[in-house]
């Protein structure tokens, strides 16, 4: 896509800070980390989020990721693997990606959530909903 | 693994909220949901982490957080796929699983990060560690 900044680092009309490329894959750092070595790993083909992307592209890049997490692994205590689809959920850059964030004591990272309760009904009504969506 | 709460879910010895299986993979509701629909996504066969996962159970695991996605999508403003490793990182049940959260506006989920800046030499040597770990 023309207007992709992520599309853009992929065909190197950008430069970014790469740790990985394959034909398909780049991986690179991510420029406002939240900790060292935080890497966003993209498809060099555009989609904007994990359900409009073709299978074989979400194979290898989740082949891709895994390979940035056991590197990754080699120097921290754990990782984060995040992708957020729209802006609702954080989405900045509307090009699919992976963030791998590395993770020790003390980052200061932190999850915020909520925990709601929901009625049985509201359980079982959403349910019924993910199952006749799925489109099996 | 015999003490794992989520091989004893996959074998059925313990019910949970199953919104999907196939023969390697199971889909249930988190049962301390972050927002209606929260989804974990499982594979079948025991690993600890992303980077401990085989190839072939990693690709049926991302194609069902695929389609679980995807259906998420059909009735929320968007969506987190979120998979944590290790404690520090926020992993609880130490059996690999993807969270698939659907996301709509006033939530109240969030993301705290903070923005540490590193010194150019920080982030060579962070690239040259995480190439060098990548085995390839």
């Amino acid at each position: 896509m023309a207007d992709c900044i992520f599309c853009k680092i992929a065909k190197k009309q950008i430069s970014s800070d790469i740790v990985y490329e394959d034909k398909k894959i780049l991986a690179f750092l991510d420029n406002r980390p939240a900790s060292l070595g935080h890497t966003l790993v993209v498809p060099k083909t555009h989609a904007e989020t994990l359900d409009k992307l073709d299978e074989d592209s979400l194979k290898s890049l989740i082949l891709s990721v895994q390979k940035v997490s056991k590197a990754i692994s080699k120097f921290s205590q754990g990782y984060n693997v995040i992708q957020n689809n729209k802006e609702v959920a954080g989405q900045i850059v509307h090009h699919i990606h992976f963030h791998v964030v590395p993770r020790n004591d003390g980052d200061g990272i932190r999850w915020n959530r909520p925990n709601p309760v929901f009625s049985e009904k509201e359980i079982k009504n959403v349910i019924e909903k993910i199952k006749s969506n799925l489109n099996l």
